[in-house]
C-alpha cells in the first residue's frame, strides 16, 4: 500500500465511539485524509510512504477545535483586566474596539491569534468578529480551518451600519467561500441583549435554507437573564425558541444560567452549548453545569472565547480548566472524565460547527487533522494513561506537530505557513501605537 | 561598585509593598544576593560585574514558592484519575504508597519533581512526606530550597511504627539541617483526622520551642468537618485552637470548608493558609474563599498539592487558575487581581514558611531567587501590563533563567544541577514496574 504520510506515535487517542486508546499502532494520509490506522509492525511491513515521522513518546490526538473566539481581540491581550465587567466593557474594551478594530486590525490580529491557536494544538476556530473576510483569508493562508462569523448586531460600527448591511455582507462572505476546503460561516447575531426581533428571524430563515449554523453569545451572566425579563418577559433562551433559532443550528456559548427545563429544551433541539471556562471564571460570570449538560445528552464543545476575557487562546490549557472546574462545580471528581474532555475540545466541536463528517476524530477518511504532544517533558513523566496526561499535566509547549488536511503547519514547534518574527513585530506595532492612545 | 551578576531585563517585578513595576531597571546580585535595583543607564555606567546578561522582553520576578506539595508523588501522575474520592484514595494512591513509598521512591520522585519545579520557576517548596530526610538532600543538591515536612500519623507506615518515632526522625532531620542556607523544617502533622490530640499537643510544644511552622491539611473537604464533628465534637480548626495549634505558625493547607468566625479565628491568630485550587478542583472538595480570607487579612499561600490530584508541580499554571477561580467563587472580575496573585505565589508563601526575610521579593540585601520569563512569545504579545501576562497568558514554557541564591540553575530553560536525562529514565523505569504490578 502507498501513502503519503505514514506516522509512528507511542499512542494514538483517536477520539472515537469506543474511547480508543491505542499503543504502537500507525497513521497514515493520502490525499490530506486518513487512509488507515493500524498496528506498527504491520505499517512497517505493508506501507510504503513518501515521508515518514517516528514519534517515541509522542501521543498523537485529533486537531483541537477552538469553538468560541474573537481572534483579532488577541491585539488587546491584558489593555484592561482584573476590573467590574461594566468599566471594562464600556471604559476599555468597547471604546478601543471602536476605535481601532479596521480591517489591518483584524489582519494583524488574526495572524497572531493563528501563530498562537496553531502551536497550541488548534487546527480550527470559530470567530465572531467584525470583517470577517479578513480572518478567513489569513486563515485559508495559514492553512487552517475556520468558521467566519456573520457577524450582526443592531448598532452601528465601523464594519456596518444596520443589521441588512451586516447580514449583506455576511452573506457575501458566505457566497465566498461556500465550496471551500477549509473555510466555512456561520451566522452570528451577537447576543439576544443586542440583536432584536426582526434579524433573528431573518437568520433564522437564512439558517434553515443554507444549513449553516447560528453562533450566539447565550445566559452567560445573569445581568443577561433580568434585562430580557424586563425587556422582552422571557428569558434569552425562551426568546430565542420563539422566534424560531433554537434548533439544531444552534450554537448557544457560554449558558452559565441554567433552570432544568431549559436544558431538557436543548436537548430536544439538539441544540449545542460551547463552554468557556476561563472567560467564564475571568469575568465571573456563573458556573456552566457541563457536567449535568453531558449527561442530558448536550453536544458541549470547548472554547477559549477573546484574548481579552481570557488573556490566551490557549485550547490545551482551556481543556485542563474544563477538566478540573466541571468536577468542583459538579461536586463530584468523576465529573468529565479526561477522555469527556478531549472529546470536547475535538470531536464536540466538530459537531456543533457542522463539520464532523470531516475533521474533530482519527478515523478512516477524516481530514488529517492532527497534533502530535510530546510527553516525554518531566511534566509528564512517568505516563500510566496518556490521555490523563494529555488533559491535567501537558501543556502548549509539548505541541510538537500539527497537520491540516495533511499539510505539516507546525514542524518540531515551529510554524511553516506563518512568519513569526514579522507577526511579533507587527503586533508589537499595534501595542505600542494603542497603549500611546490610551494613556 | 562591583557585581557578580548584572541583570538587563525590560520589566522588574519585585512583589514589594507598593506592587511596583519597573521597566527599564537593572538588577545586580553580589555574594547571592541582590545588591541593588536601579535604572539601567545608571547600571550600565557604575557597575562592573563578573556576568552580566541582557534580558530584552523579559520580566523578572521573584522564585515562585510552592506551599503545599508532595513532591514524590509525581511517580504517581496520572496512576488513577476521575474516581470517586474514597476508590481513588483507598484502592489506588494508599495502596500504591505503602507499596512503593520507600526511600529510592522518595529519591527518584523528588528529582523529577525538582526538574519540573525548577523548570517551571519554583525555588523553593513546601513538602509533606515520608522520608523527609532524602527529599531535603535531594533538593540541597539540587541547588533549591526547601521546607522538609517532619511527617506524622497515628498509624504505622513503612516509615515510622508510632508518634514517637515519627517525631523523633522529624527532629534529627530538623537538627541536621539547622543551619543550612536552602534547606528548612516544618511539623507536618498529617491531618487532624489522622493525628490524635497528644501528638498535637507534642507538636504544639516543640513549634513554639523550636519556631518552626506546623503544616496540616486542614477543613479540605466536607467529610472531615462531619467526622471531626462526630469523633470530637467540634470543627477540626477549633479543635486546633483548643489543643493550642492555631498560631502565627499555623500552615493551614486546603480551607474550602469555612464560617466567617473561623476567617476571624485565622485573622486573630495571625495564621496562614495555602491555597491549592487545582487539587481542591480535581478532588471536587470545594472553593476555598480566597478573596474573603485576603480581604480579611489572612495571608493566603499558593500550593499546587501532589501530583496524584493535579497532575502538574506547574507554579505558573496554578497562578493562572487560582487568579481565575477566586473571580468566579467571589462572584468579582476584580477579585483577586493579577499582582496579588502573584504575591500569593512568592512573598506570601515565604511568610508562611517564615522565610520571608529571605527570599520572596526582588529587595535589597534578599537572596537572589528569581526568575526570568521570556514574554516575547505569541500567546504573551502584545504586552500593555507585563503582571497580567504573567498570570493570566504566561505560561511554564515562558520560564527562561532561574536563579537560587545567584546559582543560575535553568539556564535558557535547561537543568545545570540536574541530569534530565538520567532523572527521566529513572522516572520511566518506576513508572514501568508500578504498571506491571498494577495490573
Amino acid at each position: 500500500m502507498q501513502a503519503e504520510l505514514l506516522l509512528h506515535p507511542q499512542w494514538i487517542v483517536p477520539v472515537d465511539a469506543a474511547d480508543s486508546l491505542l499503543t504502537d499502532h500507525s497513521l497514515a494520509v493520502s490525499d490530506g485524509r486518513i487512509q488507515a490506522l493500524l498496528p506498527t509492525p504491520e505499517a512497517r511491513a505493508h506501507i510504503r510512504a513518501v515521508r515518514e515521522l517516528e514519534l517515541p513518546g509522542h501521543a498523537l490526538i485529533p486537531g483541537l477545535i477552538n469553538a468560541h473566539t474573537h481572534a483579532p481581540m488577541v491585539l488587546l491581550r491584558g489593555l484592561a483586566d482584573d476590573l467590574p465587567l461594566m468599566t471594562w466593557l464600556h471604559k476599555h474594551i468597547w471604546p478601543a474596539e471602536q476605535r481601532w478594530a479596521d480591517p489591518e486590525f483584524v489582519r494583524a490580529g488574526t495572524r497572531l491569534a493563528a501563530l498562537e491557536m496553531l502551536k497550541s494544538g488548534t487546527i480550527c476556530f470559530n470567530d465572531m468578529y467584525f470583517f470577517a473576510e479578513v480572518t478567513a483569508k489569513v486563515a485559508a493562508a495559514a492553512g487552517m480551518r475556520a468558521v467566519a462569523g456573520m457577524i450582526l448586531v443592531d448598532l452601528p460600527t465601523r464594519f456596518a451600519d444596520a443589521p441588512e448591511e451586516y447580514l449583506r455582507k455576511g452573506l457575501d462572505l458566505h457566497d465566498r467561500y461556500r465550496d471551500h476546503a477549509l473555510i466555512r460561516t456561520a451566522f452570528a447575531p451577537h447576543a439576544t441583549y443586542s440583536v432584536s426581533d426582526g434579524p433573528c428571524e431573518r437568520i433564522r430563515t437564512l439558517s434553515d435554507e443554507l444549513d449553516v449554523p447560528i453562533h450566539i453569545h447565550l445566559h452567560e451572566a445573569h445581568d443577561e437573564i433580568v434585562q430580557s425579563l424586563r425587556d422582552y418577559g422571557e428569558r434569552p433562551l425562551a426568546r430565542l425558541e420563539r422566534l424560531g433559532l433554537l434548533g439544531p443550528n444552534l450554537v448557544a456559548v457560554h449558558m452559565t444560567q441554567l433552570e432544568d427545563p431549559e436544558i431538557a429544551a436543548l436537548v430536544r433541539a439538539n441544540a449545542h452549548v460551547v463552554h468557556c471556562p476561563e472567560s467564564n471564571l475571568k469575568l465571573a460570570n456563573g458556573f456552566c453545569p457541563v457536567a449535568r449538560l453531558l449527561d442530558a445528552g448536550v453536544n458541549v464543545a470547548l472554547g477559549t472565547d477573546g484574548a481579552a476575557s481570557n488573556n490566551d487562546l490557549d485550547m490545551m490549557g482551556e481543556l485542563q480548566t474544563a477538566a478540573l472546574l466541571a468536577k468542583g462545580v459538579a461536586g463530584s471528581p468523576a465529573a468529565l472524565p479526561a477522555h469527556t474532555a478531549l472529546r470536547m475540545a475535538t470531536l464536540n466541536g466538530a459537531r456543533a460547527l457542522g463539520i464532523d463528517a470531516e475533521t474533530g476524530s482519527l478515523e478512516r477518511g477524516k481530514s488529517a487533522d492532527m497534533v502530535a504532544l510530546d510527553l516525554r517533558d518531566p511534566d509528564t513523566q512517568p505516563v500510566y494513561n496518556p490521555v490523563s496526561q494529555i488533559v491535567y499535566a501537558a501543556g502548549r509547549d509539548q505541541v510538537q506537530q500539527v497537520w491540516v488536511a495533511g499539510r505539516h503547519l507546525i514542524r518540531d514547534g515551529e510554524p511553516t505557513t506563518l512568519d513569526q518574527a514579522a507577526i511579533l513585530d507587527e503586533a508589537r506595532a499595534w501595542g505600542t501605537r494603542i497603549s500611546a492612545a490610551s494613556r
